[in-house]
């Protein structure tokens, strides 16, 4: 084939410019976690800058050891490669520092600019930036407000960078998100603003791209003709611990559906992209969301299930309901299951049915995509009263990330009983070690410029059109059997109903 | 779908019958290393008749004891479950016998109908018989009428059965297989008539059919629009050792490819038969044989190569070059290596070459059939001087039994080179077990008298017809290159160029 000179190949340049990364809400949970873990681990596999700093900005009180001590533990307890490397940590630690103010006030980020400036001249990160916004959402339009009032983000035409990367949610619904969207537009551009969404930096979704469009076996399958529906589970078995009062606000469809799940959705049924640049690639993804309905009248009821649990046994300990959480209402009607069925209503998917459940409190933890190929004719080898299970491509995002494929097989023996078997490809086991963290990816990503992996503002829209209504609507008709689901099970019967209408089925997990 | 009353499901009734087994040339190594260890197993596994016995009949003087001594010790030595089970054997030894006889003499036939007959008496094998002739085939003419003379073989009405088992060759070329047809069926039917071809018996063979209909994934993709080619490889890394006598008469297309690949090609390439009875299987196995053109003028050099070995090493031990091997022509022209390319001019291969390879001395034992996709669009994915590794589904058939899929992953990490991975399904891992052997599942289907795994006549004769051509246009053209590739390679370069004419490659296996 002839080069298409227009054509990008790959994501271009991949180099670093030197920068630092300023974290705020650097107290929280997520900092000591993931944040500082995988910008130790870029650290160790050579992927920082070589001028480089990490800043924490908070509201306590706290010294540069301080927070470089809370951070050392941090590594040793949640890094993918532990212990703490003592060499690589006396090197990094000193590019670790810590700046105290509150969110509200220009001093604090009068300070911060002066320090950041110091340490441009000692290091020479050359004034570029990365704001890395680990806080509650409702501090967004503030701290950005501020960045900008203070010179910290330049306008797009200036040599130096700086980038904005903010946590989900992105609004509360449709009216809210493109209030914030109006808001922020104020103070920097969308090309500034990095969305993470942590499951775009998951290996096994970055290579649903690869597995697509670099092999043609699943390509000329992937549409209505071989397949008969696609399922998304993103199952957890813990329940909301801490995060009572944030999820008495969400509810699981904001918290994972309007996000993840439907991120997932777009990867796995987008057209192949014009190229690989950011651009191209999102809006396929976009035009997925743009051709699926958004819930109404019709499909409140009949296309999506809601749950909630209620007390259980997960691996033989008992679990509190949803309801006797810390900081939950005794009688909240929030949900913590969620299933859907979406149309992609455009010739590839014509229909082809997209069930998504996402669960709290299930008998165990995985992320998974299936697609079902339809029935082999029952001509040959179906036996009498038994039906030869389907083929089913398993794409498993965690925990065991890889691909598995069910195909039926003889039995070994003269009597040729029919049998599925699994065909497995397994990351950990073919490559000899745990993909990467997300966040190392997107952190990186991020200081480089490439927006690829995080989600753009038409995306969250389009996302909260389809959600929006089924939201409002279930606000306005409070379920009548909430708790519907025990802890430890799969969620309510109405789920299994769901497929069941159409002869179809959950698979297990 | 509703059910189609006309159409068989399965193989039907699979009782065995009570019968007698009578293998001639019991003394040779197929019995004690092949035939009685199967029986063997299929006694331990419950698969045999409650009333049944086995006979050796040879020429070298022996008692009953001698014979049962020496299969206990083929047992011990190559049975797949070792060593023999002590109870299991002191029952099974009462149902061996032996019987002394020249194959051309009528005495030993009446003696022989005489002793069954008595078995019959005293075991109640109800005069069925199956006669095992693990001969050279040129005795089977003599057998055949000595047992139809002296009433050991039945009419087809006849309410007891009577079946031949033969091995391999059928006949030498297309006309000496239709003289040895004609020469048989004046003595039996050919339904009574079962050619036995031992990769027919494998699993792996024997699940080509299932994969294929027993899913919808790869039977929709499995055409010329979505295949590339078809590579099969017998590729064997011993030598002729004793054979040579036998060799210099043969050569490796008469003695690998005529028979079992051709049986491995018309199962890869058959169309869905219209139910599973022995005669709709083999009705679009010699379809597929009809659709290949006999090699002529325009074919013999450009779709065919030859090889032999000479001297070489595998795994670091000298091998001798084939003329130096006992009973062979220090100036021999025959063959122990030939590369095929054969098209089956029906709609759904038209264009697609079908590879095959059969060897000896080569660098390693293996037995796969390969199918190779097209090749992705090289649009996305595609790094510049580097092309990706097209999709690959590969059905090994010996050693480690199974079904591999060669797809392009992204590599852990933040720069994303593909890589090929591979998704594997083992028969031996999955089952735990080994699959049984091929002699298992074909005496006992021989027994129920299922003929499915069993060649056909006109199978012999379209595969005959394809090749008899060649074979002798080689006789006719003496090659001026033998020996031509060492042993321990993987043969000659001008089967790399069969390939590279049109930018394939062999398979590394």
């Amino acid at each position: 084939m002839e080069e298409n000179p227009f054509q990008e190949i790959g994501h271009g340049d991949r180099t670093v410019k030197p920068c630092i990364l300023v974290i705020f809400g650097a107290t929280g949970d997520l900092t000591a976690r993931k944040l500082v873990p995988a910008i130790y681990n870029l650290k160790r596999e050579g992927q920082l800058p070589s001028h480089f700093a990490c800043v924490g900005f908070a509201r306590r009180e706290k010294t540069h050891d301080q927070f470089r001590d809370e951070m050392e533990k941090g590594i040793n307890s949640f890094s993918r490669v532990k212990p703490v490397d003592k060499d690589l940590w006396s090197n990094f630690h000193e590019q670790l520092y810590y700046h105290q103010s509150e969110f509200s006030e220009d001093d604090g980020y009068q300070s911060l600019k002066k320090f950041l400036e110091e340490l441009d001249e000692k290091l020479g990160t050359q004034g570029n930036r990365v704001f890395y916004l680990s806080t509650q959402p409702s501090f967004f339009p503030t701290i950005i407000e501020k960045l900008k009032k203070n010179g910290l983000i330049y306008n797009t035409d200036d040599e130096r960078f700086s980038r904005v990367i903010i946590e989900k949610p992105f609004g509360h619904n449709l009216t809210s998100a493109k209030e914030l969207q109006t808001d922020l537009m104020q103070h920097l551009d969308e090309q500034q603003l990095y969305r993470i969404d942590h499951y775009l930096g998951k290996e096994t979704v970055q290579n649903l791209l690869v597995f697509r469009f670099g092999n043609s076996l699943f390509e000329n399958m992937w549409n209505n003709r071989y397949i008969d529906h696609v399922q998304i589970t993103v199952a957890e078995n813990i329940g909301i611990g801490t995060r009572g009062r944030f999820y008495e606000e969400s509810g699981l469809l904001r918290d994972i559906i309007q996000n993840h799940m439907m991120q997932l959705l777009s990867l796995v049924a987008m057209e192949p992209p014009v190229n690989l640049t950011a651009e191209a690639i999102r809006d396929e993804k976009v035009k997925v969301l743009q051709s699926i309905s958004p819930f109404n009248e019709k499909t409140f009821e009949s296309h999506a299930v809601r749950g909630q649990y209620g007390p259980g046994f997960i691996e033989g300990e008992a679990c509190k309901g949803y309801r006797e959480e810390e900081n939950v209402d005794p009688k909240s009607q929030i949900e913590t299951y969620a299933a859907l069925k979406l149309y992609v209503q455009n010739w590839r998917w014509a229909g082809v049915p997209f069930y998504l459940r996402g669960a709290k409190r299930m008998p165990k933890r995985v992320t998974e995509i299936s697609v079902r190929f339809k029935d082999a004719p029952g001509i040959l080898f179906h036996q009498p009263g038994q039906k030869n299970r389907p083929n089913v491509l398993a794409i498993r995002i965690q925990p065991n990330e890889g691909i598995a494929l069910r195909m039926n097989c003889k039995v070994p023996g003269p009597s040729s009983p029919i049998q599925p078997v699994t065909m497995d490809f397994r990351y950990g086991q073919f490559f000899g070690m745990a993909p990467p963290e997300a966040y190392e990816r997107l952190i990186c990503d991020c200081m480089i410029g490439d927006n690829t992996l995080f989600t753009r503002e038409d995306e969250v829209f389009n996302s909260w059109r389809i959600l929006s209504p089924l939201l409002e609507y279930w606000e306005n008709n409070v379920p009548d059997d909430f708790p519907n689901y025990q802890a430890g099970t799969w969620g309510p019967e109405s789920a299994v109903e769901l497929l069941a209408r159409h002869k179809r089925k959950w698979r297990l997990l």
